[in-house]
C-alpha cells in the first residue's frame, strides 16, 4: 500500500503508528472488549484517555497550571462567537485582520459588542503580517485577536503583537504543536484539532483562568459557556471521544 | 477476544461488522492511500461518505424530500438552545417535560422566549408518560417539544402528543433507528448519534424545509443557523468526518 500525504489546508495527514494504534485497538481497547467510540464517557477508562491527551498537551506546550485546556465541539467556526460571548466584558474587542478566518472572526464578533479593526493586510491580500509593534489598542478593549498562521497566505506571526497590556487571543488551528509557544504570552490560545493533531470534530481551547466569568449575557448557550465547560473538565455533555482518544 | 456489550445511556456497542469495516480502512479508505481522519472535508470521496450517510438515513426512515438532513456538532446539549433560536419566531414554546433531558431543554429554551410547561410528569419522578391527548397547547406557540425517549427512567411516548396543529420538535437521542417512526408528524427530529448510530460527536438534525429561517435574532452563531447549515450541505465548516464515516 502507498500512503498519500495530504498536506492541504484543513484535515491532514496523521503518524502512520497513532493510525496503526487505533487499528489495533479498533475491537478492543486495552482489553475492555469495546471500542473507545463503543465506551462511556463517564467511565474510568475515557477519563483516563482524556487525562492522558491534556497532560501529553500541557507536557508538549509547557502549559502552565493557571491555565485550563478543554476539549470541545463545533470548530474554530463557532469559537468565532464563543470567544466575544465570553470575553466581552466590556463589550469591546481588536481584531488584526491577516486572512479569511481573522475576517470571519471579526465579522462573527460583530454580533456581540463593538469591534475594531486596529490592523489590517486585506489591501495586498493578505501577503503580508502588518507591523504590529504600535498599534491603536483600545483602552478598554477586553482582547486582542490574531489567527496567527495564515496557511491560504503563506503568513505567519514571527513576533506578536504588542497589545499594550491586553489580553491575547489566537486562533492557532494551522499550525497547533508546529513549534515552541510561550503560552504565558496568551489569555486564550485555541483552534480546531483537524490540521495538525487529530480529527476534524475536536477543538482545544488553552485559556488562563481568570478570564473565565460568571457574569455571561443571558443568550449565551450553557455549552459555549467556557466557565461551566471548565468546571465539568470538558465532560458537561458526551464529548468527541474518539476524536480525544486519537 | 470476548466482546463487551455496553448498552447503558450515552456512547453504546456498535456492530463488529461496522468497526471491523473501520479497522480494515483505518490506513486506506478504498485505495486512496489515506484513512478517513486524514482526507479533506471538500474531496469527493469524502462527499460521497456524507452523501451515502444521508441517503442511507433517508432510507431507513422514510425521511421526505421536504426535509433537510444536518450532521452537525456540539451534542442534543447545544441544540436545547439552537431549536429554540431557530424556531421561536413567535417567541413561545411549549415543552413536555417527562425526565432530566426535556427538562434541561426547557430550561435552556428560558434565555430565548416564552418557555411554557404544559405537562409534566415530574411529581412522580418522571416514572410516566402524561396523557397528552388535550393539553392546553399555547395559541402562538412556535412548538410543542417532546424528549421522546427517557432511558434514565425506562419511559416512551407509545403516541405522539396532540400539538393541536403546532410544529411537534422531539429530541430522539436514545431511540435513533430504534423502530418505524412517521417523520411527516414531526417539524423537527434531531439527536446524538451515540447511543443508536455511530460515535460521540456528530448530531442529525432533520428539519421540514419550511421552518429554515432567515430573521433569526442577532446573536445566533453563525453555525448554530440551521438555515445555513442546510445551504451548506452541513459542510459550513470542517464536520466530524470520522463520526459520518461510522
Amino acid at each position: 500500500m502507498s500512503r498519500v500525504y495530504n498536506f492541504s489546508a484543513g484535515p491532514a495527514v496523521l503518524p502512520e503508528e497513532v493510525l496503526k494504534e487505533a487499528q489495533e485497538e479498533m475491537m478492543d481497547y486495552r482489553g475492555c472488549g469495546m471500542s473507545v467510540m463503543e465506551m462511556s464517557h463517564r467511565s474510568s477508562m475515557f477519563q483516563g484517555i482524556i487525562d492522558e491527551a491534556e497532560a501529553d498537551l500541557r507536557d508538549l506546550m509547557g502549559i502552565p497550571d493557571n491555565y485550563k485546556v478543554l476539549f470541545l465541539q463545533g470548530g474554530a467556526s463557532l469559537h468565532f462567537a464563543t470567544i466575544p460571548m465570553n470575553l466581552m466584558k466590556n463589550g469591546v474587542a481588536d481584531y488584526i485582520i491577516t486572512g479569511q478566518w481573522a475576517k470571519k472572526a471579526y465579522q462573527e464578533a460583530q454580533k456581540y459588542g463593538k469591534v475594531n479593526k486596529i490592523a489590517s493586510s486585506e489591501d495586498e491580500t493578505f501577503s503580508y503580517i502588518p507591523d504590529c509593534s504600535d498599534l491603536p489598542v483600545s483602552e478598554n478593549a477586553d482582547y486582542v485577536y490574531i489567527c496567527q498562521n495564515n496557511t491560504i497566505y503563506g503568513t505567519t506571526y514571527h513576533e506578536l503583537p504588542n497589545t499594550k497590556g491586553k489580553t491575547l487571543v489566537a486562533d492557532v488551528s494551522s499550525m497547533f504543536l508546529s513549534g515552541p509557544m510561550d503560552v504565558t504570552k496568551y489569555g486564550v490560545i485555541y483552534g480546531g484539532v483537524q490540521k495538525n493533531i487529530g480529527p476534524a470534530g475536536v477543538q482545544i481551547v488553552i485559556i488562563r483562568e481568570d478570564l473565565l466569568r460568571d457574569d455571561l449575557p443571558a443568550y449565551v448557550p450553557t455549552m459555549m459557556n467556557l466557565k461551566i465547560q471548565a468546571e465539568k473538565g470538558s465532560l458537561y455533555n458526551t464529548p468527541p471521544c474518539y476524536g480525544i482518544y486519537i
